[in-house]
Formats: structure tokens, C-alpha cells, sequence
């Protein structure tokens, strides 16, 4: 990292590894095309045209997004296939109306309700995706409750303007994996509850899109049978949540928050941080009993360093984190200097932090989160 | 609430009701005057020119603030008193020449090192408060270790263009009481520890200032001898977790965020509403070993009502949020509706959401976070 521009930081700042992170997309994509899947990104992780355009570098031609104004967010940067992937705000039916009438919008449903309200409110022609809960217990009809699946489909063919586009799965509950071959079992069974819920229309509509989520599965599963698209979102940058999971290594990871040390400690084994949950994310991680909100990383010309033995942040406030620090490590904190956290969930990290310093020094876009 | 005004939110959004925060800030400025100590209400809960106009109202003139930025907010709203009450940030020392060259800054140190490097990166005339550690484990010297007290200040007196101060104490594991009783009993020991630790410098310095802060104790104590300024700063809103610890009740809570219903499912008793962490953060309660990340209220003319029984949301992601429903409840959750949500720590809910939205339909401005 050019130390030029390094020394110039001097408050909580979120750096990207551009080549990191474009490696983490190429190998997604490289994923998507040897299983035969489409490819829809999901971009609420990074929320970033400029990161958005590494995807598009690759061919990458469709994006998932988490909410409507994520979508406008987008559009506006030249994304023309667009899934909005949680069940349809109906409260923001003209900016459906607007964004539908610019790019190719597709939509998510899961009650009837909600589509009568969207049927009343516009217009529009639209795509729509049912979604499915295969176990999560989040949205989505449960897996298993057919008859409801088959009104809805019933229903969005009643529309004309409506067309049934899919089924939309997060199987989000890899989550709770804890390494990789957990997360296959857990995508295994996913599959299979995909199966049994989608078999009665793939006769039906043979275009029918099967949309399936969530990084930990298609980072390290070999089998996608039964689904056609791949919607991962966190991979872009992967996280310590990852780590846990069993989805990929620290190395990585491509986002590290650059912090000021502001406090030192030595007879405590302490370190304190200018950096907290207004710059982190107050997300945490269990480990050994504990609760874990980052790890420290060495800033050098390359970016950063993974000390060989994880050095946490076991505090945060809004303002301060605290670490542990081995005492073999404490050379290394001294009052006046930065060091880097990887994040636990870099999704939240970068939302908090709406923007990004590449190790080049640049300013790289991230939308405002919370607009 | 005027209707009008209601309906047109269509994204979650962040309620403050005027007229609770008023009384909240009135309530702490009586309570302040009531005890004979100093009032330097903390703005990093609101982090707004707009609310901080409310303790103007009272006749407040000083604050403290988390970061040498917001002190820069602040000051450019003609705030011209100002500790930032946060060990400093040495590598900040151009801002720290400017704000102080026009207003009155304190800046908090715990060490030497930060001392000299201050020193040695600015010119300017500083009131410098020593943070103590009064049982926290977070930054500050440890309240029993004299020694290094002492050595700091005599460090401090060695520069002619600082200013020794005082003592700054955050009593932060207030926070870990249940009820008003625990609140009280930590609190009297914190104050028996600054006594002890301050007691050599109160015949030296008859000025000294000693500044103590926390929102739980400021709330309920009836004695504050041994300092002289009370430092709370989330009290201006109140959240569940100061009704956990026994601060406050859901009647003082002064924000709320408006949240689309987005997913009803009746058979499961959950309800899904659009707001995640981007909106909320991710803080969180244990309550009878469940996570809690919320109450719902309902909203109504007047701003919001709140269920006899807490309507929990139990599981957050990104922008969803999962609403565990009593049957007896559900016909309040319908699709397109919006109700309202009790915030677990208001201080990172505003700071997530960068503006708030009056009963009357008015904005007010919050400080970008992360910038």
C-alpha cells in the first residue's frame, strides 16, 4: 500500500482489495459456469457501482438486490435485469412503477395478499418470483405447504399483466453451518425440499427459474441439481462469519476496516480502538464461549497481514473496540498508529461505512444505506 | 400523527416524538439542577443540530461528544463548549488546531505517549481530562493505579499549553444491572472509587472538574457526591435496553422505527416486516434465552401505542425482520400496513438511519455516521 496515502487516513476507513475481491468473483463465476447455472449476483453486500462493475468485466448481466431503492441505486449505474430479493413492498408501487417501466424488474411474492395489493397499485407488466422458506423461517411459503404454492401460482396466472417467473430460495440456514461438509448436508437437504416443492411445474413451465442462494452453499458445494440460477451476495468480500461457516479462509477476505490504536495497555494485555459498532456492526461471532466482533490485521504495503493466531475484538461500544492482545503481539499497538479488523459480517460493515479506500488510495462508491 | 404524513412513508423510517424527548432532556436538566452538578448532556445518541436545539431550549451550553468529527458538527451548529469524551486521536491533530482555535475543546488522555504526541502535533492551548477506568475494562487508567494517575498529570503540567482538567469516568457497566437497585449499588461504588482515586488532586485543584457519565445512573441515583458534572447521553431517547437494566420504561422511549409489513403468516404466528439491521443494527437483548432485536408498538394519531404485551422480533437479517405474533395479536399485522418498532440501542438505531422523522411529517437532520 502506497504509505503516502495510508498515513493520510486518520479515522475508521474501509478498505477494499480490489484483486481479492475480483478473485472472489471470478471464482464464483467460474462456479456458476461449470455447474451450468446462471449467475445473479446478490449487491447488497458491497452496494457499489464501481464493485459492480468488476462483475461486469466478467459478462456478469443480472443482479439480485434487497430492496427497491437498492434497485433504483443500480439501474442508474446501467443494471438492466434486476431481482429484488425479499417478498414485494407494496407501500413503494411508483417506484415499481418507474424502475419496471426503465429495466427488466422482477419481484417477489409470498402471499396472496400482497400480490392483490401489487395487482391494484400497478399497472405494469412484471416478472413475478414466488418465494420459497426451505428452512429458514424467514419469509417465504414453507416448502411443504403445496396447496398454498399452487393458489399463488393460480393467482399471478390470473393476472395478465403478471407473469410467473420462478421460484426465489434463500437457504440461509447454512449459516448455522460449522464446516464445509455441514454445509453440504444442510445444502443436500435443501435440494431436495427444492425438488420435492418445484417438481409439479417444471412439466408446466419448462422456462420455469429456480433462483437459489446464499454464499456458504455455492462456495463449496459440487452438486446444484434441481435449480438453475446462483444467488450468492456476501462471497464478493467474505467475512470471519464465513470463516465460522466453513465457506472460505481469512485469506479471503477483501475488506478491512483501517482503525487508529488510541489506547494502549501492556499489563492488561489490552489495546483499544478507534472503531466501533457506528463503524463495525455490532454483528458478532460466538467463539470458545465469547463473543467476537473482529480481528486484528497488520497493515503493510500490500494491504494487511493475518497475525498467525487470531487477535479478537471481544468489546465493541460505538466508538471504541476493545482487544486482546497476546503479549507476544503487543509490540505491535502503539498509540497514534493503525491497524485493520476483518469483519464479521462484512455486508453490515460496509453498509455502515458508505464507502471504500482501495489499497491505491482511490474512493470507491457504496450507496447510502439507509436512503 | 397526521395521517397524511404517515401514509406517505414507504421505507423504514426513524419516528422521534418531540414532545417525549423533550420531556426526557427536561427531566435530566431537573435532575442535574436538583443534585448541584453540571450538565454535559453526551450528543452521541442523537448526533443532531435539530434535537441538540432542545437542551439549548434548557439553557444546556456545554456537551460531549464520541469523535473529534461530531465535535466539528457541533461546533459549526455554535455548540462552543466541547469534551470528546473518548481517548484522542492524535493522528487527527489538524482538526484538533482548528476546533480549537474556535471553540472551547476538551480532550480526554489516558496516557503518556498520547500525551507527548499531542504535544508534539499542536501548538494549541487544550483542556485535557484523564480518563479513569472505574470497573469498565474499556479505556482509562485503572481507578486503583495511583501511580500512573499521578504521572500523567504531573506530565500534563509539564507542557504550559495544556490544561490539567480534570477526571473523565464513564461508569459503562451500569449496564449490567436488571433493575434500579443494581443501578444503585454500582453506582456507589464507582463513586467510591473516583473518591478514592481523585482525592489527592481535590485540595491541589480546587477547579478540578470531575465528569461522570452513564445513562442508568444519571437516571436513578439520588447521589452524586465527589463529582461535579453529569455526562449521560442516552436518555434523550431511551431504548429496551435501558428498560432491561431498570433505567426507564417503554413509555420514555422517544424513537421508533416506522416498518412496512411485508410478510404475514398467520398458522406460523410470525409476521415479516421491511427493516433489518441496516436500519436497527444488530444489537440485541437476552430475554428469557431468546434474542430480542425489537418491540413492535402500533402506530396511531397520536404516534404509537404500546401492547400491553411485548410483540418481539426475534430474528434480524440484512432489511428483514422476523416478528414473533400472539394470536391475540395478529389482526394488527396486515400486508402494506406499517407498525412500529421500540429500538434495542437507540444510539446505533439513529446512527444507522442518518435522519429522523417528526410526528408532524418534519425531517431533522443526523450527523452521517461514518463520515
Amino acid at each position: 500500500m502506497p504509505v503516502k496515502e495510508l498515513i493520510e487516513v486518520s479515522t475508521p476507513t474501509l478498505l477494499i482489495n480490489e484483486s481479492l475481491c475480483r478473485k472472489n468473483i471470478s471464482t464464483m463465476v467460474e462456479r456458476a459456469h461449470r455447474f451450468g447455472k446462471s449467475f445473479r449476483p446478490h449487491f447488497k453486500t458491497h452496494q457499489s457501482k464501481s464493485v459492480g462493475d468488476w462483475f461486469k468485466d466478467l459478462g456478469v448481466y443480472k443482479i439480485a438486490v434487497s430492496n427497491l431503492g437498492m434497485a433504483e441505486y443500480f439501474a442508474f449505474a446501467g443494471w438492466d435485469d434486476i431481482m429484488v430479493a425479499i417478498p414485494v413492498n407494496v407501500l413503494q408501487h411508483r417506484l415499481i412503477d418507474r424502475l419496471s417501466a426503465k429495466i427488466h424488474l422482477s419481484l417477489v411474492v409470498d402471499n396472496e395478499q400482497a400480490l392483490h395489493l401489487l395487482a391494484q397499485h400497478t399497472d405494469r407488466s412484471l416478472d413475478l418470483f414466488i418465494e420459497l422458506d426451505i428452512g429458514q423461517n424467514r419469509s417465504g411459503i414453507p416448502w411443504d405447504e403445496a396447496k398454498k404454492t399452487a393458489d399463488l401460482v393460480q393467482s399471478i396466472e390470473e393476472y395478465d399483466k403478471f407473469h410467473f417467473a420462478g421460484f426465489m430460495v434463500h437457504g440461509g440456514h447454512t449459516y448455522d453451518a460449522r464446516d464445509e461438509n455441514e454445509i453440504r448436508r444442510i445444502h443436500e437437504q435443501n435440494l431436495e425440499r427444492i425438488r420435492i416443492a418445484t417438481a409439479d411445474y417444471l412439466l408446466k413451465y419448462p422456462d420455469l427459474n429456480i433462483s437459489y442462494g446464499d454464499t456458504p452453499s455455492c462456495s463449496v458445494a459440487y452438486n446444484f441439481d434441481g435449480v438453475n440460477e446462483l444467488r450468492p451476495g456476501n462471497f464478493v468480500f467474505y467475512d470471519l462469519m464465513q470463516v465460522q461457516i466453513g465457506a472460505c479462509m481469512r485469506e479471503h477476505i477483501a475488506v478491512a476496516t483501517v482503525a487508529p490504536i488510541i489506547g494502549v495497555y501492556p499489563d492488561q494485555n489490552k489495546a483499544i480502538l478507534y472503531a466501533g459498532a457506528a463503524h463495525l456492526s455490532k454483528d458478532s461471532l460466538e467463539v470458545d464461549g465469547k463473543r467476537v466482533f473482529g480481528e486484528v490485521v497488520f497493515i503493510d504495503e500490500d494491504g494487511w497481514k493475518i497475525p498467525e493466531s487470531p487477535v479478537k475484538i471481544t468489546k465493541l461500544s460505538q466508538e471504541h473496540a476493545r482487544v486482546e492482545v497476546p503479549s507476544d503481539q503487543m509490540h505491535n499497538f502503539e498509540i497514534g498508529k493503525l491497524v485493520g479488523i476483518l469483519p464479521v459480517h462484512s455486508c453490515l460493515t460496509a453498509n455502515m461505512m458508505n464507502w471504500y479506500r482501495g489499497l491505491d488510495g482511490s474512493q470507491l462508491d457504496h450507496m447510502l444505506g439507509s436512503i
